[in-house]
């Protein structure tokens, strides 16, 4: 059964004031049940579990194997509570669990981080998705917590499966960076993608004919590159804090990875400026392109008006009805009204091409 | 008795030169009693009393239990004196708190923090309201200053009201975390219908026909984020000064609170920023829908005078009367005029179609 | 006797290379004496002495009292210069005493403070005065040294004068703030007086009809605004390095009010910044009522040409003179041209009012 | 054989998510060899070895002469594979070295330093290329990175072979300085050139006519400022921590040699900014220009049609065929009115000049 | 004999990938001798000399005495050469001396500073000139390599021939002070002129006529700023980094007239940046006039076109030639027509001044 959507002004209202802890779930993603998958893994084995009950991932908390418990699902606020509890996690990360207009951050606990991401992607239908997914790292054990089943995971579920990889050998602060940096590895998808609607509509602005719906556009990419740069610019003092924690729980030797991931997020936030600086400079473009117009058309009626308004001020002049216009009477006038109404029109076009406007 | 509203420069000249203290209060609020609202309380229960005494309010300096003492109507500066000398706090201090125009700021002293921020909220006529709010954190003892009895803290009293609460159980850093908490949670509400005044305005700009009054409600606009991003912008280093101060008065365990509130000022700031790009923007927006419809205004003038004044010179030639015109006494001479202006005419119009003019 | 102004070129050309010391007053303010006011006060009195003899002020160095000399008229230089070389002034010191266009600073040297300030008032005449001051704060004194009689110090000079003022009884780095404080308070007065102006400003702009002259204007508080931030901005540093300082010239207990003075300076540079944000907006909203301006303009002219040019095509062909017209014997021709027209134009009109050009 | 290019989306999905390794070539050149250029030398003597074969590099790890080995080719992933396990290199150094997108930087690792840096030049066929390049400094031994086998160090191999020169006398970290300084020199040509370029750009503005291509090419430089910038931005770090590494890779004496490059790349930012700032203008300029140019022609309409226009409707007033028009039957009325109109014609002629538009 | 310049781009191609010494001069100023005059004093006493020859100049290295060296001149590389490895300068500095695009700095080697500056002035032609100074301050000599003969240290000259000045008192580091503060002086003069071409413009901009050149001047203008800023803005940090240096070369009591100095260079910079707002306003001042002539152009033209088209319309009417036209026949027609035709003449001046456009 899914809930009718609030609107965004109630869901805020209701927790304001409130004590924190988990029961403020503001997004809009309902689910039936809380869906949880576990991966429990060592270098001898995996086990793999999948259960609605959140009482069937309580065991691992101190199990020498690495457990990595992914929590799809967010709206049973009351099952979120209980793992929470049963993890020892602070009511406020709770609170922030279920808070998925959270801004990226890291915090760091005794024995755990807590991390807030957001994963951005492409979904099964190819809409461009923003989820919000916290992460909570312990000694032996990552919990993530996602809004929908959905998410960008497989390739960290496949290399867990192979006996030979890496993240076998290596703990739990070497899952969470696997999860992270796939994470982020995404986001290069994410503006590229990005950068290419931006070159689709410089084209459109240059060289097709730009309409009046062209602004629209500009502006629609503008509010998208600002939505990125939201999620993605935090992001860097949040793994960058974790690669410098003294916490026991980064191991000496994962830190390298932690700091490559610094250098991709230092990387796509440089794309997101250059993008942003493109995105800003379209609408000048357009302008241009507009002003380029109008100074075409104005040109068009200048030298149409120009050159007929003389002239038919001419013929006026011949349509009187004096009684004494001796020019009337004289038997070449037509004609030579005719000369004179040619070099007029020839000494304009002359004017007109050394002005350059034909 | 309400005082009549001085102009805002007198109310500064005032102040200029004098010594520091209480007696210059610049605010335009008048009440005919200081209303004081005491909660007194422990794990075992709450004492609430409310006076306009001043005097009721001092033996709780130094009891055990906790009490918020909150202080409503700002004018009657004697008062504030003599409530401010019996808890020490110092000249500058009491200046402050009746200072409505001061920024918000925090300043430790030796036995309590005095912490200034401004409250935003709808008031109970829906009007936006900015209302100066001044705090000081003692030992045992929350004190705080508003200009007006509405205010925004009812959840606060009954979370006070309620057993249960965390809030009975932890200290007054608590409790100011609780009132702290709950402004910046009102922040949220007040830049949420903020943003949808915005998207307001950019739907009448691109979709329906902006007219001249536009340009003044994106200024006003201009003007609203800014008064918003004043109240806000500061509070980022008052949450932090306090969270990190090595004071007592702060115990370990609630600098986690001040750390959540922190994040809500900096997500809020985020907010700000770009709401402040989109309203900048508004204006760009603006002026290229302007533009547009310059565009096609002279688009429409350059057609209708192309095409008709070159007829019209024919018509004028034909118009002449000379005597000797050989076409018109041809008889056949106005039927092909006719088709030859037809001719021009459709000539005109496929010239339109190829420029997309038409 | 006034000497005349001389260019500010040849003013610094003067002082270009030379040696550091008391010769270079680059002001224009020429005073036939240089006149010092000194008033020397503990908690038991005050003396107040007027001279115009530099040596009267001798012999306050080392006494107990607080004294104040306050110097007004800087051309002298050699009675500064004598002064300065009594109280062991640096060569440097003297030289920026002199220099007016310097900007706001503080240098500490062993047994003083050196403060260089600008006093921003109306003067007596109403005039926008920017004053250059410049403070030496000494263990048991205060010099200050002004270009011209006028000041803003009464209150201060009052204070002094009531036995029971704080000032009384604190120390000359007391007197010092409370000067410092009274400049800085003046700030607040002229920045109002200078939102004044742009509210006005705006106001032309929006509702009445703005000229050729506006822009002339906006340039002109450009300009102010600027001018303004100059003198204030500096003084964030000047006030924090004097609360900062551990020279034992500051007491303990009165870094507070340097505290206090240095909220105010940030205060005011945050509204100086927001009103150089409203300037800066100001001429977009004068192109932009401009640009719609002329876009009525182009409506009005549109509307008469699109209406009456294909209205006068229709006349012009019924003016032509060939002989075999049949439209012009059938006896309802004229009748019939007439309705036609009066078609065309309603169907002009009908088309402009949906376009809501009308 | 020659590979087909990928679409740059697909070369990104590839690597998403994947384990770290030298598995992710994403550049576009493909040789069919990896050729691998060594030279082996110290103060007596110098060998050079040219090879395909990466384990002809291995023997040089451990010898005391400073050897350098320049590998061109990067699409033969396993190669760089085998020399990077040889040497020890970190996986996530391998990844860096074939991810040709990764932005410059500088990781310093227990026994040696990694370096990206962006190699900007005109090839052989005067094309502007950025090319890839990852460094390696060892204590004895250099290792260079390239895609394709054209470079700018041949001044570096010639002086490699001079006997005399400094760099056969220093280490290691001397033939890096090399190497980067001509790197980092090469720059100040690119972007003088560029430079040319928006000169000639801004003349054709100004001067020349600039036609509906011009924004198209102003579009074009600020793409390609950003392109540049963003190759030599991250330089400034990157060079001030290898300068500032305690590491004893880094000899004390060659210090001063890195900081003299470090004041290169300072400059060439700085020109970079300039740029930046003279490209952006060119739009306003180009804006500008066009605004004249419609005032112009608007200018010439205007005149025109105020010349033409009334005096049509004189004529036209006297081309009507009521019966009772006296003026038709007076004997001057011709001449008086062509009188008349050549009046009108210099009494708007007279008024245009004095507003200065003729 | 005066060598041709060669263009820019070959000479830096000269320099690319060399190795470091000064073999590089860069500039344009060719000289047929190297002029060397030395300044050698003490409080007893001064010798000036004069001469071609560098080795002349080797002496003074040692001496107890006070050394000026002043080389003009920097085209005979081999000269510089040989100065400056009598003087152990490193090869990095030589190089610099020569490089003459080289921005501001200051290196600290162990037994002297070199400090790059440059040295604005308008030279005997009235132009303005940049020139390129280099600057070494050892424990007892100054050595400074200019490329032309003109400088503005004829002030230090004088000071140093007065035997009461405190120049002969202190040591080499005062005279550096000395040099470089005269160097800051010039720039006050210099920014001044600047600041009278923008007032000026800005004249031109409002009152007078812009015209069509008004743009090319205003970007000259913005050419220049920047040139200004890039010599003086890197100051800043070299003024402070000899100030806050440790090096004994540098005496306890003159580290105040370096910072007096950096006072002058943090004002000079704050007018540059001052200025540079005020030119690029006068670009935005400038379209805003351009536009107002605009909007008057086209309310000449609509007025004119407004007025007369619809009478040339009516006037058309009765210029038609059907057979029944009752009006044509009836006596007064013409002059009500007349009469008509004027109210619609005063209807549309009655409407315009309404709207304020006459
Ligand atoms: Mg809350
Ligand atoms: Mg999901
Ligand atoms: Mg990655
Ligand atoms: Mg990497
Ligand atoms: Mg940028
Ligand atoms: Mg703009
Ligand atoms: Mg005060
Ligand atoms: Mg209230
Ligand atoms: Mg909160
Ligand atoms: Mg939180
Ligand atoms: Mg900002
Ligand atoms: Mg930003
Ligand atoms: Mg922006
Ligand atoms: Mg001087
Ligand atoms: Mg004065
Ligand atoms: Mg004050
Ligand atoms: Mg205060
Ligand atoms: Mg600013
Ligand atoms: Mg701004
Ligand atoms: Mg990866
Ligand atoms: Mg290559
Ligand atoms: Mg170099
Ligand atoms: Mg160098
Ligand atoms: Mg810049
Ligand atoms: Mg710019
Ligand atoms: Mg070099
Ligand atoms: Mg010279
Ligand atoms: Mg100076
Ligand atoms: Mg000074
Ligand atoms: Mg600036
Ligand atoms: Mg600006």
């Amino acid at each position: 059964m899914r809930k009718p959507h609030k609107s965004k002004k109630k869901r805020i209202a209701k927790t304001i004031g409130k004590a924190p802890g988990a029961d403020g779930y503001v997004g809009q993603k309902f689910r039936e049940t809380t869906d949880i998958e576990i991966q429990d893994y060592s270098k001898e084995g995996v086990h793999v579990i999948k259960t609605n009950n959140v009482e069937d991932a309580f065991k691992f908390k101190t199990t020498d194997q690495i457990t990595w418990i992914n929590v799809n699902g967010l709206n049973h606020t009351e099952e979120i509570s209980k793992l929470g509890h049963y993890y020892g996690l602070h009511p406020l990360v709770m609170e922030d669990i279920l808070n998925t207009d959270h801004r990226p951050k890291v915090d760091e606990y005794e024995d755990y981080f807590f991390v807030v991401l957001k994963m951005l992607y492409f979904n099964k239908d190819e809409q461009f998705t923003v989820e919000h997914i916290s992460l909570v790292l312990g000694k032996n054990y990552v919990l993530t917590f996602q809004e929908s089943e959905e998410d960008i995971f497989d390739s960290v579920r496949s290399r867990i499966a192979n006996p030979e990889s890496r993240i076998r050998m290596f703990g739990a602060d070497y899952l969470a960076f696997a999860l992270i940096d796939t994470i982020v590895d995404n986001y290069f998808a994410v503006i590229e993608d990005f950068g290419e609607k931006i070159e689709a509509l410089e084209d459109q602005v240059f060289n097709e004919n730009p309409d009046d719906e062209t602004p629209k556009s500009i502006q629609f990419l503008k509010r998208e590159v600002l939505k990125i740069r939201r999620s993605v610019f935090p992001l860097r003092e949040v793994i960058s804090r974790i690669e410098k924690s003294e916490n026991p729980i980064i191991e000496e030797r994962n830190r390298d990875y932690y700091r490559d991931t610094y250098d991709h997020v230092i990387q796509i936030n440089e794309n997101i400026e250059i993008y942003r600086d493109m995105v800003w400079g379209l609408m000048d473009m357009y302008m241009t392109t507009v002003s380029n117009k109008m100074n075409n058309i104005m040109k068009v009626l200048t030298i149409i008006a120009t050159i007929f308004i003389p002239l038919t001020f001419i013929a006026g002049i011949y349509g009187m009805n004096f009684e004494h216009m001796p020019e009337l009477h004289y038997k070449y006038s037509y004609y030579i009204l005719w000369a004179v109404m040619v070099l007029v029109f020839l000494g304009m076009l002359y004017y007109f091409r050394r002005k350059r406007w034909l």
